[in-house]
């Protein structure tokens, strides 16, 4: 077994025991649903999918399709105009609470039933078959395999909706809706209906973790900002009311769904998911939860963690015939350019007179704007003898 | 000029026309401050200041100072005491709102007014000015400077504070608060009156940056956990009911204060800190906010942009007599192990068969625990001649 | 031109300068009323109707359907069901206000939309239509003659009634509403669609006001308790979030509706509608709310002025052969038996010692049990000369 | 036994097994109370005063002073400057909600605690003592003796009173209170703790009852128009969150306190008043509630209870040598004095011609405004051979 594989199951058996919480109820399917199931999953850079636990194990993906199907909206529409239909303010308040703005109706944010809703009715379509086709086409991307409607569950969600009916009316009124009531609100009841398992979730946080491109399919599915702003949302809004204290103590990007599912996205690092029905007062998983705090700390992953990186890139400097190459590699940021610099000054100063010194940055994995500016004003003005290669 | 001061000076000339917004009216001291006031500062890992603009205009930390009073408080009593009288929760709503958990008590988050004062009444003090010398002590060793209180903006606050001692009362009925409210509500006015530029207010965020310690000074002032504890909390609570716009639009862990200063975290790289009197409607500097936004897209600082050095290390190879010499720089987490193992195949299967495969790991600027994982476990059973070195 | 009238004349003058307010704007049939309309009107005990202005204005009944679709529930269902559905709790809240008890869904009171809704659906009804014949066959009644719907405005309502439709739909959530939510939400914007005059809304307070009994068509309408309990529930909730401020000023159950119209009731002496399109902040006609607290106050009808009837019954004593003949006229209440009581200890003492006292209670209009209770004990008690007649 | 002690007895017996709710628990005094006590006391217009059960036990009158502190402030400053600073307007919230108006910070009526306070902060007073003694000077006129304060539950009262002082300073931070906080509330625990007894308070309610005057001691009070604005804030508010339904249900305007007293006031017919400690949800005495609603039933009090003796009046006719005596008792309204103009012509057209028909009206209890202009007016126009004697 990897170590990784040996991780994660070493993790697994640590989250098995918690007993608390119980499945969501308000649908024979989910209420009915194998409470002892336990399965996660972590996809990385290259694609490789680990997963542990009842892997094969499929389950309707719930409130976790609101990141993908904003990341749509986002896309097609671009954020200004997503934005003046839906907040970005987490608001402390229940999944299915009423949290519309004051005068204008605009949901808090787009991780809130209300704000899905509004964000699914932007989504453009010819009717429910169209718009749903386009969202599970978007979905489908991001797992890097077609993904199916459940139309069992989605019969159950759209006979008891009444309370996303009553969001979407409200939403009406307030001329946030603008198109058919019924479409959005069974759109939404469909996009919520699509089966998945833990190796799809995350693919499909993974696929957001590598700024959009799919790391299985090596496909770009949207773009780096959409990525960005997706998870920026999901940052301070996606745990519902305890989106502020899962920041705190997990540090990742994450939405949960009612089935037991959550996902999370380490930036440039992974994806991971985790499925397990029994949820918490916050309607959060569990044991996927305590999962992925476990697993933040000990991966070292929290948002916040410092990045020594960023600050201190891999400097190598290699004595050639004309002098000194300092290939620099990793990334660079403005912290890391200020090393950089106080270095070659050091490098500048013992280096031979007729000797000429070269700075390798073709190899930066990622140079950030700031970095540059230094690099290019500061670097060439050291000695005419220093090169800059970017 | 230096890049770095050129840089921010493009960026103030580019704020300075921004005309709305208007200063907070509640007491003189604050109504009666100079508009055309404008002043940024920034500091990175070495302790190099930036300033540009009105840097020697001083004015009061005001609700800047939350941060690091709860910094104390983590330092002091440890998070899980802390969160037991103060959530991390954003609570959606203004700064002055009455924002208490039901039944409990427990205010919202330590940003907003009633959990800064529940904050501030878990610091340890025989008296106000004993409790006050505490906090005043912390704050200067942020600022690596003696800080001191403008007096007769206390004498301002306190006399017009009659909202704030309702919270404290409140708190204090519901058992959050337990010693006298005169002493922690009169600490709390001494702690917003303190003194400060924009130079302090970025080196007081670099510290933050830098996981706690100072960069100018080069103490540590709080231990790396507190650090990352309190930009989390600032991240998704500190620009109050604009915090999670901010975190989509800025991107960085921020707070604000009336008197219009901003302090915001880019962490490993630098803090920075603006002032400008205008308010907006959410009690946020007009100037120092656009400043902020500007900044970040610039310097590509969002907490929620890629970082690719995390999933792409430097890597040198340099041939040795013994064999290849793989050297690791940078900070090699999870998915970087994952390429560097790819690269090792190769080389390994490309080396010669005498040769020895040595993996320099030890300059690592860090080692997240997920790649040392990986690397022990992988790396040596790549081939008996593949050597690693930690 | 009779007193009354002139009075009436003289009040409605007085408050035609009245310029605040703006008619409804939501839909256009109310936009555009001409705000120069107004009339009143006074109905009696006996049915004599009071008009002045523009008597023969028809506009929509708006909310003030509410309670007579309230009586129907009552008269169907009885008190505790139609309470176990809807509350009658003031809310505080404006009309259209999501005033939901937590956890049951139990909307606070009748009269504001929720509510409605929830009465509405209450009423039994194969269908839209007939349901909607029941409620126009109730409120027919209560005005004397058969009402009819504007087709116009109701289509109207219907096409822009998407707050309604989620009050029903969260309603549905709840199980307040079980049935059809759309039937509900149209049987509702047929019942406010409803054409009246001031003459017509007069009448059908006046029946509130005598108990159930249409003073013009002589026919009980609902039973004296159902008249009651609407009323109660007026006094306490019909003017919205004014509701209090007005039972101070004004003192009369009251129902208004957004069509500019008002009803109030003073039981046991008439019915008063007023009608005038402009509305203030509250959604209640100005003009029409300005004419009732001058009505209120000319008539000396607040219902929290003494009664000194109660206390104080019409008694007439007449000397007969037999001896005195005590004849007890108007109402006896509690505080009317004491006195008469005292009265009567006072005759027997002075009457001959051979003569006969008889007490008349035949005539009285209303015999307060706790008075008969006195009487029947303590009259007899007095001498055995004395001789009760109820 | 008088028959109405009888009754109360009867009364007393039916509630005496209801064994719900619990004393008030925050302070000692009202925790350790005896839940076993049980008393009820009635007052009527001659102040006859009828208690039941433990009429001796004495406890504090709490939030029923709030009633009796508002007359003062009432009375010292008239309605609209006392409107200025406390609404009128029924919450739906419970005694202690922070229900201020937005933006103004005015409390929503006088009958919350928040209300109460800004109410007890309006009565003039040179200092708390000066206050606290025009306060208890006001409750002893009302209650027709000297009452003092318990000084332990005030001390209990003022130690753990954190929730009270918060509202206060919060009204002080909107200029609803003007002056020391802690005077307001301070007198605010004091006059809460002032010791009653059922008898008490059944004469305070009795003299809001007739209007002002204490039936007991025959002084007035208050002006009529005092005990008016008095009871109807205690008809629309005066239970907390059950005011709408108690109005439905008992009819008369009432207040309860946290000592499980509760007073309520039947117009022109009696002051009642019962005590135990239980309380309900609400925080009103569950068993005092109870026998409320029997009283109210039985005695038929409800304020909406048709009063047919206005539409009624006592009328009798005597022959005398001049012609018909028409001789008017009881109360004359609006609705009486067309009945009885309808009778005048009959009886004028029934006299003989010579004969002079004579109305009087000065025997009269009531005589309503509007019923004067009607006999006025039409009265003599009826035939030069009528005379009305007013």
């Amino acid at each position: 077994m990897d170590p990784i594989t040996a991780m994660l199951e070493t993790v697994l058996e640590e989250v098995r025991p918690l007993g608390s919480g119980a499945p969501a109820a308000y649908i024979p399917e989910l209420a009915s649903a194998d409470v002892g199931l336990l399965a996660f999953g972590v996809v990385g850079p290259r694609g490789r999918v680990f997963t542990v636990g009842d892997e094969d194990a499929t389950f309707t993906i719930q409130s976790m399709s609101k990141p993908f199907v904003l990341a749509l909206a986002l896309e097609n529409l671009g954020r200004e105009e997503v934005l003046a239909r839906v907040g970005a303010e987490p608001s402390g308040e229940p999944f299915n609470a009423i949290s519309l703005e004051a005068h204008t109706g605009r949901p808090a944010n787009p991780m809130v039933n209300a704000g899905a809703i509004a964000t699914t009715a932007l989504i453009p379509g010819a009717d429910i078959d169209d718009r749903t086709g386009r969202i599970v086409a978007m979905m489908s991307a991001f797992a890097g395999r077609s993904l199916w409607i459940d139309e069992s569950v989605y019969a159950s969600e759209s006979s008891t909706g009444e309370r996303n009916r009553a969001l979407a009316h409200l939403l009406k009124s307030y001329g946030i809706v603008t198109g058919s009531v019924d479409d959005a609100v069974e759109s939404y009841f469909r996009q919520c209906s699509v089966l998945v398992t833990v190796r799809d979730l995350a693919v499909m946080a993974a696929t957001l973790a590598f700024g959009g491109v799919n790391p299985v399919t090596g496909s770009r599915v949207v773009s780096e900002r959409v990525a960005r702003d997706v998870t920026s949302i999901m940052a301070s809004c996606g745990m519902y009311d305890f989106s502020g204290e899962w920041l705190l103590r997990v540090g990742l990007p994450a939405k949960s769904g009612v089935s037991g599912g959550v996902i999370a996205v380490a930036p440039s690092q992974f994806g991971v998911a985790g499925f397990s029905p029994r949820l918490d007062v916050h309607g959060n998983s569990v044991r996927a939860s305590a999962f992925m705090e476990i697993v933040s700390d000990r991966f070292g992953i929290h948002l916040l963690e410092p990045h020594e990186s960023v600050a201190a890139p891999g400097v190598s400097v290699i004595e050639t015939p004309e002098g000194p190459l300092v290939r620099l590699g990793g990334e660079l940021g403005f912290a890391g350019a200020e090393r950089v610099l106080s270095l070659l000054r050091e490098i500048t100063a013992a280096a031979p007179h007729a000797s000429l010194i070269t700075v390798d940055a073709s190899e930066l994995a990622r140079l950030h704007p700031a970095a540059v500016m230094v690099l290019r004003t500061e670097v060439e003005s050291l000695s005419p003898r220093v090169r800059l290669l970017v």
